[in-house]
This record gives structure tokens, C-alpha cells and sequence, in this order.
């Protein structure tokens, strides 16, 4: 159970504030899902609106990466944060976005090489190296 | 400091199995250079074969991933793990994988959007959706 | 389910010295509920009374900061620490000393940007300005 | 070191978008001093004003706490995510806003035994009680 | 629900990589039990295999430290990493090999501690001590 | 830089209810070394106390395990915690208590591995085991 009130879709969308995100989003994800989270955050509409916003241009706007490369960023930092909703969510949308079962795997093999080594490095405190202070 | 010693290159190649698995870095790398974390885990052969023998078939092995995607993964974990050495030393061989400073940027914005997200999640506990429930 | 025997209050309740400890909770907190967290600590007596004296200190006697302050400083680090029951638990105890819906939303907005922003320095391992380094 | 170019004042401002920005920023704080993580996201003006509104919005802005009681939160969850630069810079703040030597040490304790009894459910990993599955 | 398939041991063993390594799970364990991970690893033998192979020689060989205090070390982690599954499954291992109710106490209690001082450590920024820095 | 003042001894101890403790601390550990961690607690004597009084319950009395052992643990909560001045002390205590060279190496292996497992199990998002669910 959720700290807050995940409004239905009626209680939200009679909130102009809200009702003007949950379009938006419908629109840009040709999709007429609303996923959880944002009924949540549909208890604060400028934060429902920042969040989103923010999550349109990062992850729903041209740009340097393609959408699934995106998906993968986002998943990693979401399994070191341990937010198993967000590893389902994103996971899911990576699907939707062509991640393959081998992807998949791949990307499950670099998220643990990755933890063991900052552990490692951390247990060992090992020292920067010069070399990696140079920078683009 | 490190709460290991880091050992000098001639000290750690005086052991067979370390400057077996220095030359194998060196070849797959098509570089010299030894970077401390191997210094370190030089300590115990073992586990020093153990994690190369990972980073090379994960980072260094034709994949499903170009190698530039993977350091991206890679960064990901890293920081969301605050491993300050970690982000530096992968920060550094993604440039070296062509990153450029504006790919850069927008992995900063996912990163730091996916913490947010994660946080909110979290404080508000929000259930998972049953669609997200699904799987190839 | 618990890695520990959560106890039932009557067997908790057969051992004095954590009898001792669940009755000055009640009196403490004016109230008769003893959460889970007591019964799992029933386990280890010392380590209930230790706890329970340290959240008796910290948390239910006059200080700096009037209860509902230390409740919110209390959710963020649960939080960040991923630890659901915790979230769970004191965001029911701040809202019984007085949160509003307004005050939740807007903990929610600083939780989250902070988890933003830790994010975003340490991606970019942005060095200390001397600036802050001058302490009352 | 950082992972991005700090840029000196004069080429971020060379930037009129970053600009803009800057001269928000020195007139919310009513400050000439710009810290270094807005040099780091000087690097990409769109992520830079994205951050810098949230931080005026919910930082900065008239809300439901006072500027120290939010600052108390931040620093709460900067500690959690073990992020050394954001811990500065907001109990700089903190401390510029009338935190008391008297205050820090009660944050000190709060968050500290945050932590012990976060640790503590997970390690036991106690079930949520049914009573604090009622919101308000 | 896992964001894997978590094969059936009749369709992951007929696998041959997979039986193979299912297999030395069964003889090293003297056990029947294939448990939920390894079945989800399934979807990527070579993942698989990797993960067994370190476990088996970290965990399940003549070493250093008997296999209980393995577990302690591993529970630790786990907990500070808030991987549930893993907190309960290396806690039964742990109970498997022999620990007590308090021997599981004293472990709660060094936990909790260990997390506590750690955040007083980060929120405090303490410096560390060059008595600190010497090293066998 | 800390963000509380670390006091000089003589400050310190010029409070008797600081002195008392830095006392007991000295005569506990058979040693007149006082680390940074307690010059800063000394700020707040009730923390300062009560910090104490759990390190000398739980690491420096007779126990269910060997004070290596409890160091050991220490060491990989404060690892995964990513607190660096944990790790450096409690790694120089463990040595202190006779940690070899070989355990240390073992540790460190232990440690990665749990750490990777962590993530794979919360990237996978594995189910916990029935099996799992029965305890001592």
C-alpha cells in the first residue's frame, strides 16, 4: 500500500492541473495507460508537473541515445538504488522499446560486474590513478 | 590510501599468475597501462583472475551491446553505488569509446532523473501496476 | 515473512526485561500498539532496550526540533535506504503528529531533488568549494 | 577532479542561457557565489535551468516548512546516498539559514539512528503492521 | 514477479549448460534445492556458470574463514544493499550451517551499529586519522 | 573537512561528561588513542555516550563471536555504506586483531560477490523461495 492516495483517474482528471499532464502523457506515449506513480504524484500537481516534464525531455525527446539505450541507463540506476518498481516499470518499457532476451542478459551481466567492483574498489579504497584525471 | 597494498608492477609480475593475467589485459586492452584497482586485487591471484576474466567476457567481448553502451551501464551502477573511483575510471573509457562531452550531458540527466524517480517511488511506495507484471 | 520469530506479545511479554521495555513504550507513547519491529527485537532484550532507549532519546523527549521535524528527517533516511517498513511506519507517525497532505507532498518534492542532485555531483565528482569548508 | 569541465565564470556566462541562469541564481540567493556543481552543469544549459528550477521552486519558494527545516531533509537523504559534496554544501546552508551546533548534533542523532533501525528491519525483514496501512 | 522467466527445472535442465551446472549445484550442496536465482540465471548460461563458479569458490570451498562466518559477511552486505531475497536466503543458509538465535542477535546488533556510525561518520564528514593509514 | 568542529583533546575533555567517556574508551581499548569519530561526537555528549556504550556492548565484550569476526562485518556493511572512513578504521582494527594478508583477501571476495548477487537478484527481481520461509 501506497504513503499516499493513488487517485482513480476520475478523482485525478478533475483536477485541471493534473488532467493537462495525464493528456500529455497519453499523447507523447500514444498510450492511454497511467501508471501508478503518476497517480501518486497526482497529490502535488507542480511536482506531477515537473516530474513529468522532466521525463519528456530526458526520456521521450530526440536526442543522443537511442530510447532502449536510455531504458538500460535508467534501469541500472534504478536495481543500485534497489526501487523494484522502477526496475519493473522501466524494464517493461525497454520491452515495449525492443530489448531482446539477450539484451536482457547482457544487461544483467554488466549490473553485477559493475556492483562487484565498486564494492571491491571500496573495500580496498583503492587511490585514483593520475591517468583518469585527464578529461575531453 | 588503499587498505590494501597496491603493488608495484615489477613486484606484482613476479608472481606468475598475476603477470598472466596483466599480459592478457594488456593484449585485450591494446594498452600498457595497468590501473590500480589490478594493483590491488593482485593481492590474491585468484580473485584478480576471477574479476578480469569477468570484465573481459562482459566489457571486452563482442556482445549485444556496442562497448560504448555497456560503460554507460557501467557508469550508471557506479554512481548510484557512490563509487567515486568507479565513475572517474569508466567515465574515462567511454571516452576513450568515442563519448562525447553532449552524449555525457544527457547520461547525467537520465541518471539524475532516474534518482529522483527512485526516491519518489520509494517515499510514496507506490504498488506495482499488474501491467508492468508482464514478460516476453 | 521475518528472518526472526516475530514474538507474540504474551510470549514477549513473559521475559521482564522486555516486558519492562514494552510498557515503558506505552507509556511513552500513550498508546497500547506494540509494532513489529519490538517483537522481532524481543529476540535480543539488550539490543531492544538499546534501541528503544536511543528512539526514547531521540525521538520522544523535548529537543531541538518539535517531533514532526525529526519524523521528516527520519522518512528521508528511510528512504534513501530503501527500507519500505520504514517508510511505512514513521510516515503514519509523522502524519499522527500533525502532517498534512500539503507537507507530505512537499517532503516528497525535497526528497526527491535531493536524491537528484546527490546523483548528479557524484556522476560528476564535483570537487568542494573551499567556500564550504568554513564551520561555525 | 571532476568528470566535466568546471568552467570558469566568464566562459559559463559567455553562454547566454547559462547566463540567465546564473544571474537567477545570485538574485534568489541574494549572493554573488555561484558553487561549483552549477559550473559542472554548465556543461549543458538544459539540464542546468531544469535543476536550478527545481531547486528555486522547491527550495527557495514560500512552502509548507521553513528554508531550514527543508535543508534539514536535504542533508538527511545526502547522508543516506553518501554523497560527501551535497553534505558541505547543504549543512552550509543549513548553517547560514540559523542551524544551531545544538540542532546539527540532534540531526546527527536522528539520522544516525535512522539508520541503525532501517538496518535493523531489513536484516530481520519485519512485516508491515496492518495498522499503518490507513492514510489520511 | 521476476522481470525474467524463471524456468521450470524441466525446461531449464534440458539446457545442456544449464544441467550441467544445476547439477553442480545439487553435488557441492548435497542438496536437491535448486532455488529461485539460479533458475532465473538460466536465461543466460554463461551468466549462470560465472556466478556458480564464484560462488562455489568463494563460498563453498576450504578457505580462509569457516562457511558460517561466510554467510555473516554475506548477510551484511546483502542487508546494507537492501536485497531481500538475499537477506533471507543467505539467513537460512546461515541457520543451515549452525546459527544460533544469538549468534543471529549479535549479528542484528552489529549491523545496525555498523550502519549507524557509518551515516554519523558521512553526515559528520570525519577525516580520517593518518594512525589509520598504516597498513601490514 | 568535517562539518562539526573536531575537537582537540584538551577542549574535549576540558567537559566531564566528555572525558568520562573518552576514558573508559581508553581503558576498554588499553590504549591511549583517541580517533577523529569521537572528537566529533564529543560535540554532543548524550551521542557521544550513547554511540559509545553500544561500540563497547556489541564489539568490545565477551560475545557469540570472535571480536575479528564482528569486525568482519563491521567492514562489509561500511563497505556497501560506501563510508571510507569506516572502512579504513575498522579494516585497521580488524589487522589489529590479527586479520592475515589471506583473510583479508578472502573478505574482499565475499564481499564483491554478495554485491553482485545483490544486484542480480534486484534486477531479476527473483521471488523468494517458500523454502526460505521457515526458521529456527
Amino acid at each position: 500500500m501506497a504513503t499516499v492516495k493513488l487517485m482513480s483517474l476520475a478523482e485525478a482528471e478533475s483536477i485541471p492541473a493534473v488532467k493537462e499532464v495525464f493528456d500529455d502523457i497519453r499523447v507523447t506515449r500514444k498510450s492511454d495507460f497511467i501508471n501508478n506513480i503518476w497517480r501518486g504524484l497526482a497529490n502535488d500537481p507542480a511536482l506531477l508537473k515537473r516530474t513529468w516534464l522532466q521525463i519528456k525531455a530526458v526520456m521521450a525527446t530526440e536526442g543522443e541515445f537511442d530510447p532502449l539505450t536510455r531504458e538500460l541507463i535508467y534501469i541500472a540506476v534504478s536495481t543500485a538504488n534497489g526501487c523494484s518498481y522502477c526496475v519493473h516499470s522501466h524494464t517493461a518499457s525497454a520491452r515495449a522499446k525492443g530489448l531482446t532476451d539477450a539484451q536482457h542478459a547482457e544487461l544483467m551481466a554488466i549490473i553485477g560486474l559493475a556492483a562487484q567492483t565498486n564494492h571491491l574498489v571500496t573495500a580496498m579504497q583503492i587511490p585514483l590513478d593520475p591517468e583518469f584525471e585527464v578529461r575531453s
